[in-house]
């Protein structure tokens, strides 16, 4: 039996998987699995190594700490799987950018103009305002802005307890009628993502950084449109050309300007698309 | 940026990798892995579902379980694995095929004929014997044939501690001057891979049970000599057309045959090429 006929072997072993959805995407993972291994020529040795920085990866992960999703963005899938789900909006849309591993549910609802500012570690004040609209400019009143952020010391709340109140630099605002929103906050700061696991080690090996650029999170919804997961960063961010997770869109890259109390202030609009089950009416 | 472009950003910033090889086999691995999510148009559910999936396979790891290594087992990988490093042999010489995951280092050395039997749970007395053989047919005296195998209860004494002594079934025999061996064991049986984790899960779900054939492991070494992994199969077994971990080759397939004293004989010749440093001089 030659490398092709195995491979033809496995994929036909599939064949009886009931899910035709799951047959296919088996079916596809064995068929590039299996390529990779022959048109790299992997060793033994290779495979070993491989074998156990997976597992490694695994026991990494904690209920605070996800080593696969991390994994995951520094290989650019996940801003490939976020393109491949949410690359066909409107153009005129807002950009979509990945989660990353620190979104907490349930963040406190926040006034217009309120700041989520919990705890001060030196981080530059800064407002960030703009409207919600619809792709043809409408206002959209009642919007939710869910959002998250790190601190100036680089770290999100949740990666300090203890330290940070679990609720800082996280909030939930809504929209006022004629779209607008404002929040009061510190400027993000780039941050490395957690180096000092496997997937920090394959960084390394790959001589590659482990540093994001500085943004702020953003899940925006409203009713009858579709939702988005996008960021917004800082025009004087270090890293927006090497984002090591892949999540830089250029539109989606804002000035931090000081306003005149000397607060910066960032402006961003957000557009919103019609939910698709409202675009069939 | 379109799906495209994004992968051949990653690549780009693969660039830097110092080590080429590393760069060969991170640059391939990249490309086939987002090759799979654009194939499949892989959604955000199943990605998540997938790396779920893998971290649960790496938490099931243990200092005697390799979770890791069964999938790669049963996705045909660790079969192609063997085929790429050791597939290019003379057709003459004996077939490899995977290591598994039962291999134990340090089993006593036996004499020619002696028993490996040490704990009785009724499996049907067997003789295994035959020659270690060069390509021209020249006996190989000296030969170390490194065996394991499951008994009746269908587990590895590796496996069963407290149950089968820890030496049970194992054996290090040298092939005399005339290339002889002879093993007294019991004949193997064919028993299922873990399947309480979640390589058993995936099988479930591809449709697939969790056997694989009745088989007698061995590495078989000598001086000179390429060392060969392979497996003696019972041609009684169920199972030969659907090994779960693809480790069947027809070559190895031989009888048990009821000899005069009612015990069962298998014959098998073992051919080893020689060692690539000797076939250079």
């Amino acid at each position: 039996m030659d490398e092709q006929e195995l491979t033809d072997e496995v994929v036909a072993r599939l064949a009886g998987t009931p899910d035709p959805r799951v047959r296919e995407v088996m079916t596809s993972l064995v068929a590039h699995l299996h390529a990779f291994a022959r048109d790299v020529r992997l060793t033994d040795g290779e495979w070993l190594a491989g074998l156990r920085f997976l597992t490694e990866t695994g026991q990494t992960c904690t209920d605070t700490r996800q080593e696969f999703i991390l994994l995951s963005d520094t290989l650019g899938l996940s801003s490939l799987v976020d393109l491949v789900n949410h690359g066909a909006s409107d153009a005129a849309a807002t950009e979509p950018t990945i989660l990353g591993p620190f979104y907490v549910p349930g963040s406190p609802s926040r006034e217009f103009g309120a700041s989520m500012v919990e705890y001060d570690d030196g981080g530059e004040p800064a407002v960030l305002r703009g409207r919600v609209l619809t792709i043809d400019g409408a206002p959209v009143g009642g919007a939710l802005i869910d959002t998250w952020q790190n601190a100036a010391s680089g770290f999100y709340a949740v990666q300090q307890p203890g330290v940070q109140p679990a609720t800082n630099l996280r909030g939930r605002f809504l929209t006022r009628a004629d779209g607008s929103y404002e929040i009061r906050t510190v400027r993000p700061t780039p941050y490395p993502i957690p180096a000092d696991g496997p997937v920090g080690r394959l960084l390394e090996q790959t001589g590659r950084h482990p540093w994001r650029a500085a943004h702020v999170h953003a899940i925006v919804s409203a009713a009858g449109f579709a939702t988005v997961t996008t960021h917004i960063f800082d025009r004087a961010s270090d890293y927006l050309d090497s984002d090591t997770v892949f999540g830089v869109k250029e539109s989606l890259i804002r000035d931090f300007t000081p306003g005149q109390d000397g607060v910066l202030v960032c402006e961003h609009d957000i557009v919103l698309e019609r939910a698709v089950l409202e675009r069939a009416d």
